[in-house]
């Protein structure tokens, strides 16, 4: 049920002492929050060699076209309907459709041996996890499932669905740790009370946890939400059910199954971690949710589920990452198209599927000052259009850059806004020739003009490769307007380009005011990034979300403490 | 609207400084969980001389039948209803009624400085207020207020809304530093992207408030759970709110008083901290709780209300202690007599309505073992009942430890279980003389014995001097029953009394399992004393509350972060 503090007498805390100096790193790093990733993020064969990589396609490959083999609990049937987005191809693989209250009493099962360990063993398991999964061997197979799932270019799926999701999986774990490790084991209490001969107790907490953890995974990308929810639950002790998207399962089988491998290995029952798939047609994830076990939610996808889940399961802590309207706001700036590149590549980058992607770029209606003088607005617009095309020049680059749509409606979404009538395109959207998958479901920025009084059109998120260059009074305007829309509608990144120190001033204060982060006069750079370890990623002051990845309050409620009490001479019972 | 992490130059922050070493102390007796306290616990004029306590009472009095001035923003009138439970007289004390938009506006405007203070200043203020209410000239009307109010002995009342609520408030503030600062104020972070120049960028994080946070106080004890909502959310950065019970709202208007002053003198808002009285028959508390600005609740009350705010306030973070059905489980003992003594004690004290008061105590039928042989199940009630006559014997000793009741329905309620054909009548409630106040609302301990099966009856809170000798099967039934209540209705409080080793580790993973801490073979002490910085209080993982005073989880999510990056070549603008 539950584990003593510093009992560490079971083999499998070895695990920990392997693993200890990365966990001591991470924790560093998390405090100081300075640039560093625990993995290798480049999939270049000057450092896995040729064979690993090819193995690692082959190993795909071999998935293809049969049911995946995932032993779970209470299975009644298969499902899977993935498409690559790269091919249009059906992945013709089937997983496990599986009885849900088999599931959870799995889960619940297996929780009761995994909360009796010590706080350093399940650690040690988690971070046996990462490092199995941080393996070439499974990051070249998990980079091409994510590429024929979630439609990125494979250099991006091996990144930012690899090592960059691994390092948030390891901030978490950091956190986890520093929190658990919050509670004493034991202590020794003695005092008077009244004329009374003193009274010596002995103490000791034992962390417990809150009980099945359900982790809602997205289409996009499942690693990098995935890790973190399910390594925060898992160290404090609960037992995590996965729910894939159907479009995505595929990467998500895999981390399940290798997570559940190293549990078997270690002789830990390995329902701890579980997997229910669903189709489109049939979703499972309200029963899921609203199921009596589930003590913890973590969720990652639209906005609007996002809420409803906030409202509606208190039955569970609720974590949510959603999405908004980032927004850039343009006042001046000494290196044009610098900036132009920067906002340019964050239009163009996993064809703006990211929740860090941009999509309203606010400029004054009168221009801007740049280190060439003043640019009109609509030299403001044609600088961006031509960044972009500069972008989409060399196919190869641009395939790198894009990838595809996870979504094949997107293409509808894309038509709907360029005919809206309150705007003006700027640049339509088309295919790319994609140099490797002639049928690749590619779509390059879609990009509008509009007024700032068009706000019914772009003040909500439109998810993929549409964006809006949005005419405002002037640089106060057009801070006004982005952060309204941050305060009533989301944000998840935020720029600001200005060479004046007051107005940076004012924006930063007006985006803080709205709960949103910021980032000024980023170049030279994918401004699209988030850093594990030290860019706090989601607020939980605006609609995009109530959780940040990661802080003491991703992790604290995950467990709870319950104590012990006795008179010290009556010993240890 | 926030702070600069590590900015401390206003002068408020000497505050800081003044106090430094004793939150640091706080902190290390949290860490460890050693017996502390920083506040006087006892009244004895040996220590406080004759003339302080006498000009306490003083000051009570001339509180009385009148007005209490508390300059409130959007004052609309006047209430107040308490009744002395010592007197039976009105206090007649108004406290100002108002409009709650006007609060909710002053709060707003009051957080918009507060906030831009720095995470060292704002705990200064914090600090300093407790330093304020731990002046002897607070202590002793705090304490009067208190016995007038919530019925409390003037020992009690001194002591444990004085000393120990200030200890839980101190604790609390050490949690919500801690985890303050596990935010650095700035970082600096280099990396290369692909074959781009080095990126290099500065970051700063800032600590953002939730909002407005409304702390509901109970009847009973409003500065033991009020001083730790309230100094959490302050710290944090938020406004708060008070809603006073009716019955018990003077100690509150003292303590909102003197927050407001030191905030004043401080030049700071003073409508960071308002209170909004009502009475019984237009409550507002659901009002305040449901307010567009309402972003924290602390709710201390009774169980079906907070279970309506945990699922129905989704607009706001909640925490929630109420109570539950606390138990003794008695299998065995090798002091029978302490061990009686003991829950005697815990059954009188304040008239049992105190969160950690003992209500049901599981006997097996057959009776148990003690030093002296065995002890039929009829004998042990009866040495239950004698050590409760012991307790009550010199009127002046039960003065001071029932107290009275705070509310006069209990009486009817002590009928209504006394009449109760599943139960017999060990020793009826009556009225004991109180020695001071003839008209004292006063009441010993109505005992009675039940069967296991009449879980109707004693399965759920009954509030004040109302207690159950239930006859089990044997320990281990009695055991599963008592651990059913509690995972099924709550408990805050649980005991066991075993001289067997093996019964004691199987109901310490019993109580563990069902989400409740426990104390083992607890006697020679108050065994409802919940100690500051070493007990953790309510565990979240039953039906008694979901908060836990303190730990880290109780002030993690009262805050939250945002951030700013930027070149570093581009300096800090």
């Amino acid at each position: 049920m539950c584990e003593w503090n510093g009992n560490v007498d079971d083999p499998v805390s070895r695990l920990f002492e392997k693993h200890r100096a990365l966990l001591e790193k991470a924790i560093d790093a998390c405090e100081k929050r300075y640039s560093w990733t625990a993995y290798p993020e480049s999939p270049s064969s000057k450092i896995h060699g040729k064979e690993v990589p090819a193995a690692g396609k082959a190993r795909f490959e071999t998935l293809l076209d049969k049911p995946f083999e995932l032993d779970l609990p209470g299975i009644t049937g298969r499902v899977g309907e993935e498409v690559s987005p790269f091919t249009e191809v059906p992945l013709g693989i089937t997983y496990p459709q599986v009885d849900i209250d088999a599931i959870f009493m799995a889960a619940k099962s297996a929780r009761e041996a995994w909360c009796l360990k010590s706080t350093e063993e399940r650690t040690g398991l988690c971070l046996e996890m990462l490092d199995r999964l941080a393996q070439p061997e499974s990051l070249f197979v998990n980079a091409h499932a994510t590429v024929h799932t979630a439609g990125q270019s494979f250099i991006m799926a091996f990144a930012g669905c690899g090592a960059n999701a691994l390092d948030r999986g390891l901030e978490a774990l950091a956190y986890a740790w520093k929190a658990m490790q919050d509670v004493p084991a034991t202590a020794s209490w003695e005092r008077r009370f009244g004329a009374a001969a003193e009274t010596r107790l002995e103490k000791r907490y034992r962390l417990i946890p809150r009980g099945t953890a359900v982790v809602v995974t997205c289409a996009t990308f499942p690693q990098w939400n995935g890790y973190p929810a399910i390594l925060a639950s898992l160290a404090t002790g609960n037992s995590v059910v996965v729910k894939p998207h159907p479009k995505t399962t595929l990467p998500v089988a895999l981390f399940v199954k290798s997570m559940r491998e190293v549990l078997a290995e270690n002789d830990i029952d390995p329902d701890l971690v579980t997997m229910v798939a669903d189709t489109r047609d049939n979703p499972v994830t309200i029963e899921l949710m609203h199921h009596p076990d589930t003590a913890i939610i973590d969720f990652t996808g639209g906005p609007v589920f996002g809420k409803w889940i906030e409202e509606n399961c208190t039955n569970a802590l609720v974590y949510t990452e959603t999405a908004g309207c980032n927004s850039v706001v343009i006042e001046s700036t000494d290196d044009f198209r610098g900036m132009c590149d920067a906002v340019a590549h964050s239009l163009c980058q996993a064809s703006a599927q990211m929740c860090t992607s941009v999509q309203n770029v606010f400029v004054p209606g009168d221009g801007i000052e740049t280190e060439n003088g003043h640019v009109a607005f609509e030299a403001v617009s044609r600088e961006l259009v031509a960044a972009v095309e500069r972008m989409l020049e060399d196919p190869k680059k641009a395939a790198y850059l894009c990838g595809t749509l996870v979504d094949e409606n997107i293409y509808a979404a894309i038509d709907e806004a360029a005919a809206a009538p309150a705007a003006r395109v700027l640049r339509p959207s088309g295919r790319y020739a994609h140099p490797e998958f002639d049928k690749a479901r590619t779509a390059t920025p879609l990009m509008l003009e509009v007024d700032a009084e068009a706000r019914e059109l772009y003040g909500k998120e439109h998810f993929g490769p549409i964006s809006f260059v949005i005419r405002c009074d002037d640089a106060e305007h057009a801070l006004a307007r982005a952060t309204d829309d941050a305060r009533e509608h989301g944000a998840i990144t935020s720029h600001v380009y200005s060479t004046d120190e007051g107005f940076l001033e004012r924006a930063e204060y007006a985006y803080h005011s709205a709960g949103a982060s910021l980032a000024l006069n980023l170049v030279g750079m994918p401004i699209n990034f988030a850093a594990a370890y030290s860019d706090f990623h989601v607020t939980g002051l605006n609609p995009a979300g109530n959780a940040c990845l990661s802080d003491l309050a991703f992790v604290t409620s995950r467990f709870r403490i319950v104590q012990t009490k006795f008179p010290a001479a009556s010993g240890d019972p």
